[in-house]
């Protein structure tokens, strides 16, 4: 696949190895996550708010309430950012300067562009659901026409992109290697654990493979990045 | 303990029984938390980093390369925002519309001060290390003073802060009880996995054992937040 082109915005200037641009390395990022932090500006002052997301191409969607002030504060074509972070373990080394954490992260920098279209608001939701729980889409009901309307459904075109990853062991300075402290990295991972019926679950109602490992595996696609 | 003052800015608006603005849930999320994303502006252009940071008392700290963009930015007395978020669960309801998340969040706003005193640098330094190794500082390298030149610490202090929870099982529409789909939570969770030594580890050096079992402890405390 071939490469995001790098701007001055996305460049990684520190660190410049730790930077990937190619579509195969965002993607599997992308992919491997489920909520992303999104940055916008309102009256001066930045926010950072937390919300599901997932992509279709090369287009990163969100939604939410149609109410949601800052689902409407995108609406008006502001810059925003949408930044998405897996923590894969903390790095311990032999020297307190050294210690660090080995992560994936993937940086979108762009414009939201509302989804306006009853057809094209439903189909981009069961893409979400078939990505989290594949088959499930056509089991549960259906979003209604009021439930619709009240749902922004929102992209950002990955266009100015970039992703950030560091994996391995701790990189000591050579005289640190002498010391007696123990040093490697303490993997952080995330699992699912065995499903939480509702209380007012119907008796008998099989629990679904999707509510069971096939969660867990989406979570753990390792980028293809050193 | 007692409550932040709620802002315009940091009233939770939509779901409001999901916001909480007292020290206790609030610093239960932080002290839950490894690594935030800061948001702030730079040329008209929000950005959205994540990096480590760790709370003592009513400051939220974190730091990086004295060389970095970010940093050096937001020692101008820009406004940023501070998020912290752990995904608890994905909530799987009989409509679609009702599909939630089970998550913890906390947002800071405020402007970054750096510590510029090397003592107060190395104490700060030293409290996160101990957050995440208790006992691990005595035993590294302690930073040297072109290390500490090199490193940046800055903090928020904790004054305009919420907090917002979800917990709990899906809630539907009462006519959609009646649908035979599973529904329920599907809680995730992040683990520590068994430490990976460094390739130039000196055989024989025990694993201490926050590299286990203690650190995977950290993550997990929950929020005492309905």
């Amino acid at each position: 696949m071939s490469a995001y082109e790098v701007t001055e915005r996305t460049r990684v200037r520190r660190l410049p190895k730790r930077g990937h641009y190619d579509r195969e390395t965002v993607h599997a990022i992308l992919d491997a996550g489920l909520v992303c932090h999104l940055g916008f500006e309102a009256d001066g002052q930045p926010f950072v708010v937390p919300t599901a997301y997932w992509r279709a191409g090369e287009r990163v969607y969100f939604h939410g309430s149609a109410a949601s002030r800052t689902l409407r504060a995108l609406g008006g074509e502001l810059p925003v950012c949408l930044t998405v972070t897996m923590v894969d373990g903390l790095v311990l080394a032999r020297s307190g300067f050294h210690h660090s954490i080995n992560y994936r992260s993937v940086m979108v920098l762009g414009r939201a562009v509302p989804v306006e279209d009853a057809a094209e608001k439903t189909a981009a939701l069961e893409a979400f659901m078939e990505r989290l729980a594949p088959g499930r889409w056509q089991e549960v009901r259906e979003p209604n026409a009021k439930e619709l309307k009240a749902t922004r459904v929102m992209y950002l075109p990955l266009e100015e992109v970039s992703a950030k990853v560091r994996t391995g062991p701790p990189v000591d300075d050579e005289e640190d290697y002498a010391l007696p402290v123990w040093a490697g990295v303490v993997p952080l991972r995330e699992v699912a654990e065995a499903p939480v019926p509702c209380p007012r679950l119907k008796p008998g109602t099989p629990v679904p493979a999707y509510a069971g490992e096939r969660l867990a595996g989406r979570r753990h696609t390792s980028a293809h990045a050193q």
